[in-house]
């Protein structure tokens, strides 16, 4: 273990390196980086210069991710995958992604050339955020056999596909085969900023996650009929504004009444807009997520119900869509209770939460074990310039990032997997 | 009295003359005629053409309101003015407006040449719908002296304006003067449809306007903060749409409470807006209208304070602008009884009722007795090409004309004016 002022100095070298990677951006003054765009190969070469002294293998693989292998003490032991993504959204932050591929580099920095009974692959992965193609999760897709040819005949903006993108980045789209996952993969470790508030909250510097919500997408239209504000009485109103926001109320209502459901109206439109007609439309959006992918289901269900009896009662329609569902993902059990060790190690209250934003590690945990640790995120700001994170909670997750290694290290799991 | 047979041939007619006055705009296919655009021409000369045999004298003012004098049996007589506009929003119906002045032509023509002790002025007003200039009463505020410098010089979308569209179709804004007013005038008649859906569910054709309410128009904008939706607890949210929404049941709920309000969200817009962002902003349009303007302040100041209620609740914050209020005018007592008792002659149920959008009337009203008579419009559909009027109903408003033209040539009010 380091002592505090080398931890602290560790933690502050991570976070310099973390705005240095910032300054690699397609646009000047703000970060923005996405799949293989120019700045991606700067990102990658700055942090292979961090890496040179580790003695690691490094390579770019065909979907475009960063890939560092710190080799075990034996040849043939499994190996631990810790990682996060590289790409940004538009105008980004400095930590969303890249915190947790460079908490990878700098756990390896820590080993100080130690090897250990299992290799260590820090992966960066080329696209997680969905900016350029409206797709996300490319990179880690890459590494489960998900990169189909379905997704390399995206195109982005400027009708560019991903297989041209892979190709003019100077990767041969053929190869996306090596890049799946082999042998013996011990799991998946991704440190991440919570981009929420709730660890700011409870005053906790590190969260642990469980699961990831099951996610459900819908669009709603109230329609009603337009009428003048001023001749039409109130009983004679078939207002979709006044029934989308009576909607709205419901929505809240029964997101507070079912515990760890969250239901959101994101958009909301009333149309044939003027202040002195009555809306004829009122369109909306609604997102519900829960851990329990039943509990989201039946909440949507409730409210689709309430949507059609609030619609009947004011004599509007409602319309919905048919709902998008992203069915929720369970981490790895045995990792969770090691991380849970590791932070009670590092001095932190493990908490466990679930996450209900997708991440890479949902990907991963379709083919390996997968665990994630939530750094807490001052004001819950993220993708966005002002996001940060604290040095002290940078330390903690360092020093948790350290005890899992050593908890691994002797675990059953893996002492089985050595016999 | 007119047959049966005639009675309804006129109606006919009458509709016919509004359906072709219709087809003079500015946009092919579709009906659209603003302040002094060309079409306003043809539709003066049309107008004129049908009066021509009944020996009126006919000008353009130099606002451009059509003006058509019937003189009175004797000279120096007052003269009543029956009228309403000339000019249309865009995509218009064929009888906002057009109805009342034609009504006007109409019932001229009944007099079969029979001289009144009283003149009759029937007015087409060249501007009400604010349209072009963004300012509405253009034509019978110059009948009142409002037609002030201010109003000239508001210039229209390619930057005309509307002392340089009086000159443009050959009329001198110096003489805007001779418009006002002058003499005694026994009052003001205006037919109009209702816009609205009360007469037709109440079975009426006709209704009487005691008073057009007063107005008060404002936005709100409700300030939270934006957030991840799949990461921000129910309890952590400061959700600008879920406190506008509950707002407007707010809204609703006190305009049923409160006899004769109208309360509208018009539009309605949700900020920040992605379907996973919690919204940061929402803003609205509030437009309050009632008879009694201290109930309208009352109501008013209500929601004012029920809004702040809600935002501090919710840890949100709410900026609203000073409310833009329209005083309410009432219609002349005097000519509300005479049309009651026209109405009752025409074998109709007077129903008073209160016009919640302005009218030409309201602006007259300033100078002279007003009062309005409203046909039921099918559906309570205007400023559509789908408006209607029922034939009968056009009958019963002739019918109603022709009854209060003989009550107000034997009213006490005359005899008054006559001695």
């Amino acid at each position: 273990m380091p002592t505090n002022k080398e931890s602290r100095a560790q933690a502050e070298k991570l976070i310099a390196r973390c705005r240095k990677i910032a300054s690699f951006s397609e646009e000047p003054g703000r970060t923005s980086r996405t799949f293989l765009s120019p700045p991606m190969r700067d990102c990658h070469q700055e942090i292979a210069k961090w890496l040179e002294p580790l003695g690691v293998e490094i390579r770019v693989d065909a979907a475009g991710n960063f890939r560092a292998f710190y080799a075990a003490a034996e040849p043939n032991a499994p190996r631990l995958l810790i990682g996060s993504h590289l790409d940004t959204v538009p105008d980004a932050g400095a930590f969303d992604g890249i915190l947790g591929v460079l908490l990878g580099v700098a756990l390896l920095e820590s080993l100080k050339g130690e090897r250990l009974p299992f290799g260590i692959e820090v992966l960066g992965f080329s696209e997680e955020e969905g900016v350029r193609f409206g797709t996300p999760f490319i990179g880690s897709r890459a590494l489960v056999g998900g990169l189909d040819e379905d997704i390399l005949r995206r195109e982005d903006a400027r009708g560019v596909n991903v297989r041209a993108a892979i190709e003019n980045f100077g990767l041969k789209p053929s190869e996306i085969p090596d890049a799946r996952l082999k042998g013996d993969i011990l799991g998946y470790i991704e440190f991440h900023i919570e981009q929420g508030p709730v660890l700011e909250h409870m005053g906790l510097p590190l969260g642990l996650v469980e699961a990831v919500a099951g996610q459900s997408k819908m669009e709603f239209t109230f329609t009603g009929r337009a009428g003048h504000a001023g001749t039409t009485p109130m009983h004679l109103r078939r207002d979709a504004i006044a029934g989308a926001a009576e909607w709205i109320t419901v929505v809240e209502r029964e997101a507070r009444r079912v515990p760890g459901l969250l239901a959101t109206v994101g958009v909301l439109e009333g149309k044939t807009g003027a202040a002195n007609v009555i809306a004829g439309k009122a369109r909306l959006t609604l997102d519900v997520r829960h851990r329990a992918d039943d509990v989201g289901a039946g909440a949507v269900e409730t409210l689709i119900r309430m949507a059609e009896e609030i619609a009947a009662r004011r004599g509007l329609s409602v319309q919905y869509g048919t709902p998008v569902n992203l069915e929720s993902v369970a981490m790895d059990s045995f990792l969770v209770v090691q991380i849970e060790e590791a932070m009670r190690r590092a001095g932190c209250t493990p908490h466990r939460m679930v996450s209900g934003a997708g991440h890479d590690a949902m990907i991963l945990a379709e083919k390996v074990p997968a665990a994630m640790i939530f750094l807490r995120t001052p004001g819950g700001i993220s993708h966005n310039p002002e996001e940060t994170v604290e040095v002290e909670d940078v330390e903690k997750a360092l020093e948790t990032g350290v005890h899992l290694l050593e908890l691994l290290a002797c675990s059953p799991a893996l002492q089985k997997k050595e016999n």
